[in-house]
């Protein structure tokens, strides 16, 4: 069971590596052909996250292409509040919605009891599936939304600019809006325990809509839930290094590294080199690339690849990544190049 | 010609006040039922700015409702580019749009030579009118969108999540994008030199989209462009405050203290105090209430009004004012609390 290429792992614990490891959020995904021929296959993206025979081919199919240091599990952020009976679906280029929202304490009383092993097996038998086409030759990352980002879609039922109805909630019953907090935290710590006994190696929390937190908010609405999911795989499972990421928190990461994680992504508006030099010594940063880098020319992504490597030199735990996920626009020979460059150092 | 309550803009030069003055950005907006009635006596919404006597009366209707200490000139961000003959728009619920686009150094070629005394007359009426409806009572502050927040829209066409075909401009053909930006600059310089002709007593400059740039690259694409409008307004008019607006740049307010600007806003996922702490010495800050805390409690609005004012205790130039525009959704009752709570300290 020994894991062939561990250099992600061990980044993320800040140890030596032979190389700078790298995979890119969303990496099986619409840029790739292969991605959009399995899926049109399957009819729908939810199609594709319940089959796991599917989930396997398209999380497998950027590792075929590119020397990527990492797999991850092909899911979607919101699988806990699509089991919680809110009716996930996603309409052509707008993103996901739910049909029923959540938005005040008695709506709480309304959700069924969860059971996470029955209700999300699908996910469970996914990584059992990737596992076995993986060979052990890299890791496996699982993956959940934060309890924030959870909620923030559970009330306001899709994306929204400013999440409005979310903020009012929290603005008026913040006590309200804690419960459904804690009852995500609860959720998630379950969900992540569970891939990682059907065999994932580390785990990303996706802070999605963290960033839209004021300063003196975020400890406290995004934070500290993702903390408490933090402590319980901590747990049990001290070796499963955890990875934060709040897009749009770069002003955050020092309260961020105290959350017993082990890895914060940044997200490309922050600058890399003051992120390490304040929290370099404590947790390890993955990031940063601007994902609209892979829309242009070979020789701007070589200066920005090197630009990045060059931020990180000298510190342990750099596993290199995009700051979000990569685009349906993304040129896959980009792709390919990126991940030599980074090898290369 | 001396504005009566002129604690705005002494607070922008960080000189002594009588009082934290406080205006709200979009504070004529769809929240005040007053304006949702010119507005539809108007037709639409560019019908409103391009008449200078419904620009007037919108731009007066909060500050007879509320003891603002400044007033906005009624507008769009998005004026000049409309002047460029893209074809300015908007469609229900979804922000403004073009009907041409701009995306290439070709592209550039074919726009018109702008005059902008005569092709933005509207609005140098309309603050002319607005000046006559005011009698310096408070100051009028004027404004433009950033040069690259108007190259965002006039790229893209729309505002959009990741501006990825501006970002593939960027990536692919830097020089080009310069040479919009350029252009932009100057014609920004100039617009906003005629406003101040026409009367107004400061100029803000928003730069909505700033934020999506890499750390590395904010300085040259968005700060550079926006100084360069700063040095041209301070070469001969010297008195009249500029505020520059980066939404998502809490990052970089060091960087933007250095722009020769008198003022800074600072949206909410910012830390006012450390803000303060950082630059205050240098320019005001101007911010930083979430506008979502109007859809809220009294009290909690209490509590977040005195959090602010506790963070810019002791630091000369704060102009109270939320992070981001107000949103439609927003309790007039609640503005008139804030704005009551600002003048109480």
């Amino acid at each position: 069971m020994v894991i062939k290429n561990d250099n992600f792992l061990r980044a993320l614990k800040r140890q030596a590596v032979d190389r700078t490891p790298v995979w890119l959020m969303r990496q099986a995904g619409r840029y790739l052909p292969e991605y959009r021929q399995t899926r049109s296959q399957a009819g729908d993206f939810l199609t594709l996250c319940k089959s796991p025979a599917l989930a396997r081919e398209v999380t497998l199919q950027p590792l075929k292409r590119f020397d990527l240091d990492a797999a991850i599990l092909f899911s979607d952020i919101l699988t806990i509040p699509d089991a919680m009976g809110l009716g996930l679906y996603f309409s052509a280029g707008e993103g996901p919605k739910f049909k029923k929202t959540v938005r005040s304490a008695s709506d709480l009383a309304t959700l069924p009891e969860l059971n996470i092993e029955r209700d999300l097996s699908y996910v469970f038998e996914a990584v059992d599936h990737i596992k076995t086409g993986l060979e052990n030759r890299v890791p496996l990352i699982g993956f959940s939304g934060s309890p924030w980002t959870l909620a923030a879609y559970m009330v306001e039922g899709r994306g929204s600019r400013d999440f409005a109805t979310l903020k009012q909630w929290l603005y008026t019953d913040p006590n309200g809006l804690e419960k459904l907090l804690s009852l995500l935290s609860d959720a998630v710590s379950e969900y992540l325990l569970l891939q990682i006994k059907a065999g994932v190696n580390a785990v990303q929390i996706f802070d999605t809509w963290g960033g839209l937190l004021s300063s003196h908010l975020y400890p406290q609405f995004s934070l500290a839930p993702m903390q408490h999911v933090v402590s319980k795989i901590k747990e049990t499972h001290p070796d499963i290094p955890v990875i934060l990421f709040t897009k749009g928190g770069g002003q955050w990461l020092p309260a961020m590294a105290q959350s017993g994680a082990d890895a914060l992504g940044v997200d490309w508006m922050t600058d890399l080199k003051p992120a390490f030099q304040q929290v370099g010594a404590k947790v390890a940063l993955q990031g940063n690339l601007d994902p609209s880098v892979l829309l242009g020319s070979s020789e701007r992504l070589q200066a920005e690849v090197q630009r990045i490597l060059s931020a990180a030199e000298g510190f342990n735990g750099h596993v290199f990544n995009l700051g979000h996920g990569i685009t349906p626009q993304a040129n896959p020979e980009r792709v390919a190049e990126l991940v030599g460059l980074v090898h290369q150092g």
